[in-house]
């Protein structure tokens, strides 16, 4: 337990609990502050594993700890389980959704991006699932085991459109989701069906640029991924423009895919807090922040993280969305808002660039770390390695190992479950799906054993 | 992989995946018959611990394995995800809801039981929790932790409401879920929160009998218990008749008790499977079975576990909802099946009493087998042995182990997450809840540091 600071001590209030607000909350436990932390979840989310979880490898239990426990020890600090509903930066209130307002001396803006369908949020989301919460990573899991489960009972026909899995999305979500999918069809499922054969599953990667993996890596790494996909048996079309999502699949310019399941990697947006009027925005839709990550007038308002666009020095671009610019950045602030505190001058916000990875599959990933380039089973140790070491806390570490060492040496997951109300009520209106008379689907071959 | 059986080879139907149904398909492997088993789940449950999940102390996959995976080596063995809508004994046809029409030469009805409100189900079952579905349980968990972080946020008055959790029924279920809610309250949450002290919420067990465990324990055991619970701090009322429950909390005849969290351990019935017309039913509701489980004059149709009442030949009182009953039962029909076949005679079912056990928390357990019966650390360890015994899967029984040992080491727990859709949403719900004019609350003592 650190000392308790002054009941006078300035009040640092904090907008969520993922890698920034957290990284900020800890690096203020030796200031004479008062800290608040506010998130909507009781949990933080180690988002890079989090399509563990979608795909059937991981418990949500095992990338998420409750924020109270991560903090428990830190006497300055207390966590608020509430939606922030605005920012009145002129008499510095926060104001809660259920009404309550928190006042504060120094404020950290850390609400983090979630998923974007570019403007097709009404009909797109409804077909294609986004992948930024516990929840959507269940609803996946849900669904992906559930087309598994209606394809087995489906007469033939309807199985190819059962069996079919796009993936919108060639950044680092879209690869791995692709990977792990096509390892699930292939490796874990296999033995477990009798009608269907799982490794007929067909995974379809859309990316719509020239590559995958466009943003932060090389060329050459962009090349090592699609072929490693492509090894696993992933389709990856480059250059597939979607023009429209509805329940019989994904429509391009030149083709359309019947799929049951969609999942939606393309893109995020800013937290809408990002919306309030009075904070300045750059034309990505970020909070546009100064040299110190501050907000222009107000070195007391800072944004950090996916929700803030930090422009380096001599860059035309905002630095990426990442957990390390996070981290980076929520220490920064909380070392600025502790030189305030006791009237020094802060120093520039200055990232130091730990390099990118993005993991396909067992033995197979990718990793760009300044000029080292790494591909296969090296920069898979190395991704296994890194993502185990920044998962707070010390039981979701053993608990994910043992997971993954379970699943390395057996092929096989063991949080395949389809929970939620009434499942088996989506079977026949998964099945009922009539395929497009355009297209008919053709019969898959099959080892139907015995119809009772 | 088992050898596959001729294609002619008799069907045996299987309703139900749990420990009754799994039991007789395993069983079966080895016997020429083709087999199908049916669940509205894609999982086997292990629910002796489903409690745990409910207090946060495991992950749901920890305690459930998907079917498929448990028979895929098993070549005569199909699973089906679906729900089934009745039984055609005359035509020997199984129907399920979405239309789908099975036929059988036999057919195992083995779909357990459900929560029973005795016919307060419109009105009571809103408040009340049940307990008998992953999803059941990861709704208590959700409440339970919600009710903390609501009392956090509350004022003083409107705490001792949110701090009190009520369990009805003082069966195994409710003793658990009360240890499990005590001990969580007073040394798992502990540190975590800043306004309120869980340690002082009220955990309260009501009992509508004279005793706890009053089904199969002995008298001295059920004292043990009480003592137990007493000393984590519970409060047991035996004679407690639950007369009403509504948003305020439970009413007895003599009595109100204000709780945000009530759970309900009070009773199961049978499966409405077993309300089919044809059916003979025992006064319990539960389908009536003969010496050899089957339903009388339908040799080929037998029910097993807690759908069943199967009298042995000098008791008046049915077989009790054990697993282990259902897991005899189940090896049971197979073997009686597999006699049909072969065209031997069936010996009459014998059911072997293994005992019975409760857990009341860390070191703290009853158990009772044939003259033996142990309280207290040696029966912790024998339940804790036991249950890990009995998972299924070796990932499993690894994973509970490994979280059991760390809960016990650190008195924390791993899966305290608050999942589900926007939850932040029902705090004010929560809170905003007025306190009856009729007993006012008292505000709770407090270690308040600062309001914000």
């Amino acid at each position: 337990m650190t000392g308790a600071p002054a009941p006078t001590a300035p009040h640092v209030l904090i907008i969520g609990g993922g890698f920034g607000g957290l990284a900020a909350l800890r690096r203020l436990a030796w200031s004479p502050v008062w800290v608040t932390l506010i998130d909507r979840r009781n949990h933080h989310l180690f988002q890079p594993l989090l399509y563990q979880v979608a795909m059937a490898g991981l418990s949500p239990a095992s990338i998420a700890t409750p924020i109270r426990s991560i903090v428990r020890r830190q006497g300055n600090a207390q966590v608020l389980l509430g939606s922030v509903a605005g920012v009145d930066m002129e008499r510095k209130l926060v104001s809660l959704e259920d009404g309550t307002r928190l006042g504060y001396d120094y404020l950290i803006i850390a609400a983090g991006a979630q998923t974007s369908y570019f403007g097709h949020e009404g009909d797109w989301s409804k077909f294609a699932l986004g992948l930024k919460t516990v929840e959507d990573a269940l609803e996946i899991r849900r669904r992906v085991l559930l087309a598994f489960e209606a394809a087995e009972r489906a007469p033939p026909h309807a199985r190819r459109r059962l069996l079919s899995f796009v993936i919108i999305g060639g950044g680092p979500t879209g690869v791995e989701v692709a990977g792990a999918l096509a390892e699930l069809a292939r490796y874990v499922l296999t033995d477990d069906f009798r009608a269907i054969e799982p490794r007929q599953a067909r995974v379809i990667l859309l990316e719509a640029a020239g590559r995958l993996l466009a943003n932060g890596f090389n060329q050459k790494l962009s090349h090592k991924a699609a072929s490693q996909l492509a090894e696993l048996g992933v389709e990856v079309r480059l250059g597939a423009k979607v023009e429209r999502i509805d329940e019989f699949g994904v429509h391009l310019a030149d083709d359309s895919i019947e799929a049951a399941t969609i999942v939606w990697a393309a893109g995020v947006q800013p937290n809408p807090l990002a919306q309030a009027p009075g904070l300045p925005r750059h034309g990505s839709g970020r909070l546009q922040v100064e040299a110190d990550c501050s907000i222009k007038d107000h070195p007391e308002v800072f944004a950090i993280g996916d929700i803030a666009a930090y422009l380096p020095r001599s860059a035309a671009n905002p630095l990426p969305g990442l957990a390390s610019v996070a981290i980076q950045q929520g220490r920064y602030v909380a070392q600025a808002i502790a030189a305030s505190v006791n009237n020094r001058r802060r120093r520039r916000f200055h990232y130091r660039d730990k390099g990118i990875m993005a993991t396909i599959g067992r033995s197979r990933a990718v990793l760009e770390a300044g000029s080292l380039r790494l591909s296969g089973r090296l920069a898979w140790l190395l991704w296994v390695v890194v993502h185990i070491w920044y998962l707070i806390g010390f039981h979701n570490r053993v608990a994910v190992m043992l997971s993954w060492c379970w699943s390395y040496l057996t092929y096989r997951r063991g949080a395949r479950l389809i929970t939620g109300e009434r499942s088996w009520e989506m079977l026949p209106k998964l099945m009922e799906r009539p395929p497009r008379p355009s297209s008919p689907s053709q019969p898959s071959s099959s080892r139907r054993r015995r119809s009772a």
